[in-house]
Order: C-alpha cells, then sequence, then structure tokens
C-alpha cells in the first residue's frame, strides 16, 4: 500500500533562544529536518514526502529536498495556525488511498523500525501511536492543586502517528478544536480507538538546546 | 538551617545493559556518583551528604567520597528492598532539625540553582517538588483501554525532593505501602500539600545508554 510521510514542522524555535527556526538548526552540519526526510525517504522506496513549513520557511524546505535529490518524492504545501490546520493542509496532497504517518519535523532521529511498525500496525488495525512509558513521577496539578499520577499507567506519545487514510481524512473533515493537540485526538473525536505501540526513547524532539546536544551525540553513536 | 542531602543510589543497572550499577558509569572519567555528590557538596558549605547504596556497593560509594576528599561531609548506609526503606534507612543519620534534600543518586547534573530554590522554598513552606512541563503528549493507558491527558496539568517529576525534617522524618514513621513512589508520595499520606517548584530540563537521570550521552554532552558544554 503506497505510503505518505506528512512532516509537520511549523514552528518558530522561540524556545531554543534562536533565531533560526529549529527544524533548520544543524545537526552534523544538516538541517534536522533534512535528517527527518532522509529517515523516511529510506524507510520505504514507495513512501511520498508531504513537507508542511510556515510560509515564510517553503524556499528553505524546496532546498533541503534538492539537497536530498528528492524532488520526485515530495511535495511542499503552507501550515496554518495550528498543527490541525497545517496537518488538513497536508492531506490535501493525499491522493489515493494509502497509510498516512504524521511525523513531527523535529523528531529527526526516528528509526527505520519504528516506521516500519507504525505502518505494520495502522494497516492491521487502522491506527498506530508510538508511545513509551515514563520514567519519572508525573503529577497532574490543576486549579492550584496536584496530585500523583500512577506512573504505570503513563505513556508519553511520540510520532510518527499513522493511520489508514480512510480514517484519517474523514476525521479531519471536522471544525477545529482546542482539544486536537495531535492526529490521536482527532481520530478520537471521530470515534475511533487508539493503538498504542511501543515508541522508541531515542527518537527525541528537538525543542530545547540541551535535545539539540543530545541529537548530536546520538548521531555520533550511530555512526 | 543544617542541610542534609539523601543521596539514594541503589539500582543494579539491569536497564543500562551493562554489568556496573549506573551510579557507578563513568562520565568524563569520573564515576556518575562523584559528580551527584559533587554538586550537593558545592551548593552550601554547611550541608552534608548521606549516600544510601546497596550493601555490596558501600565500599565503592567510601572510595568515591576518598576521591572527593569529602569524609568529614559524608555518611554512608546499607539501602533497604525499596527506595522508601532506602530513604528511610538513610534518614536515620539526621540528627538535628534540617533541611532534608532527597536525591536520585544517577542526577549526576543537578545545578546549584535548583538545590538552593528547592532549600528556600522548604524552609518557607515545608516542602518543595522540582517538576518541569511536560513537552509531549501524554495518554492514560488502563485496562486495555487510553485516553488522552491534558499536557497543560501534567508535571515531570524530579530531585531533590526536599522537605523540612520535621516534616519528613515523622510522615516516614509509617507501614510501606505500594504507592510510594517518592517522598512526595510520602508526605501526601502523612496529609502535607505538596508544593511544586519549578526543575531543569538538565536534570536528568540516568536510567538508559542514551542518558548517558546526553549527560557527557552537557557535561561537555557546561565546561
Amino acid at each position: 500500500m503506497r505510503k505518505y510521510a506528512v512532516i509537520v514542522a511549523g514552528g518558530s524555535g522561540q524556545r531554543m533562544g534562536s533565531n533560526v527556526a529549529k527544524q533548520f538548526l544543524l545537526l552534523q552540519g544538516k538541517p534536522v529536518l533534512w535528517h527527518t526526510l532522509n529517515r523516511f525517504l529510506n524507510a520505504y522506496e514507495d513512501l511520498s514526502v508531504i513537507l508542511v513549513l510556515p510560509q515564510q520557511e517553503l524556499q528553505r524546505g524546496a532546498e533541503i529536498i534538492a539537497m536530498l535529490g528528492a524532488e520526485h518524492r515530495c511535495e511542499i504545501t503552507a501550515g496554518g495556525a495550528t498543527r490541525f490546520h497545517s496537518v488538513k493542509n497536508g492531506l490535501q496532497l493525499v491522493k489515493e488511498p494509502s497509510v498516512v504517518l504524521v511525523h513531527d519535523g523535529v523528531r529527526c532521529l526516528v528509526g527505520t523500525e519504528l516506521i516500519r511498525r507504525c505502518c505494520e500496525t495502522a494497516m492491521a488495525r487502522g491506527n498506530a501511536i508510538p508511545a513509551v512509558a515514563a520514567t519519572d513521577s508525573i503529577r497532574i496539578e490543576q486549579d492550584g492543586h496536584n496530585s500523583v499520577a500512577d506512573r504505570k499507567h503513563v505513556r508519553i506519545v511520540q510520532t510518527p502517528q499513522t493511520f489508514l487514510s480512510d480514517i484519517l481524512l474523514p476525521a479531519f473533515e471536522t471544525e477545529y478544536s482546542d482539544a486536537f493537540t495531535d492526529e490521536a485526538t482527532v481520530a478520537e473525536a471521530a470515534g475511533h480507538i487508539i493503538h498504542l505501540v511501543e515508541g522508541d526513547y531515542a527518537n527525541i524532539k528537538i525543542t530545547r538546546p540541551v535535545d539539540l546536544l543530545l541529537a548530536e551525540k546520538i548521531l555520533e553513536d550511530q555512526a
């Protein structure tokens, strides 16, 4: 079955203390986003990339695709005001029944094994959301109070959040809600049961300077 | 007010895929535990360390204290079957009203600023538990189902969990419960309200190989 990776890179880099949006920071001399795209393109030969970027970054996205020599396998589109709107824009480019992997552009260390696990589970069960167990205690803080959550039950959600297009496209035909913090919440609102699959602790998101350091170290170690 | 850091290092290293307990793995040529102790000893001159180790590791702990030349400021005691029992053993060595900071031995990058923030809040309010906001979506999985948690309310708990000894010592005079996953849960069971303070994303716990890589990189960067 055809595969589409919708890679969402809408962030402005404010949390990084950097003027460069975090998806364009350099890791081993190449933009974070280059690494992300490269990993998806290498996972399956019949996978196409739909890259969603802020309007003002479209040109830089095109340059990264050219660096990869992958113009024939990638399309670019502009994002929207929220992740929901950005993903929805990307989904307009899905043209046939397929498996759709929605991925954070800044999770540049995603492994082939995880990509394939998500695809296979989504083909069998309709969707696959990677998640890892919490390694720290978790507290829920609300209305000035806080209470402990049972760590055994806490799962930290990652991407690629993966769905059959027949499930994801209709689910996105809805009004936006603040509760739509990822694609799983959108599918859930449309009545689907979410299937968690084992994620990967190395599949980190570059959101702070310390994450960029970690990514460099993991890359050195994988080399 | 006198300060005690109860540093708990009971882990066996099973998750590291290593025969060396993770607190003894080398970071820049020195054991993880050396770094942890060093940071507490440097934070306050009137701070004493109570190091809690498995019985068979007491000698290695003594060697680390000797490396630091800190024999006059440190005591060692053997741990117990659970974190609760290990901390309880350590608290036997608290001999006067004080602020007690209970810390994971493998959080070797804890900063002076965080140590002081915890102490100051605990002196003012009785306790201080450092926590950071979740950067990922969280799901709660239970009885084969899972549902999303509101990320705005999720706090990832760190250490040093810090208390006035007048609160912590009586709280530990209780029967063990499985719900006692950290010191905050013990104090809470004794009727105390938990005060969260801002933690530090760099204050990581060494639990997997990838964490050791990150710690190395952060240390290089801080140097």
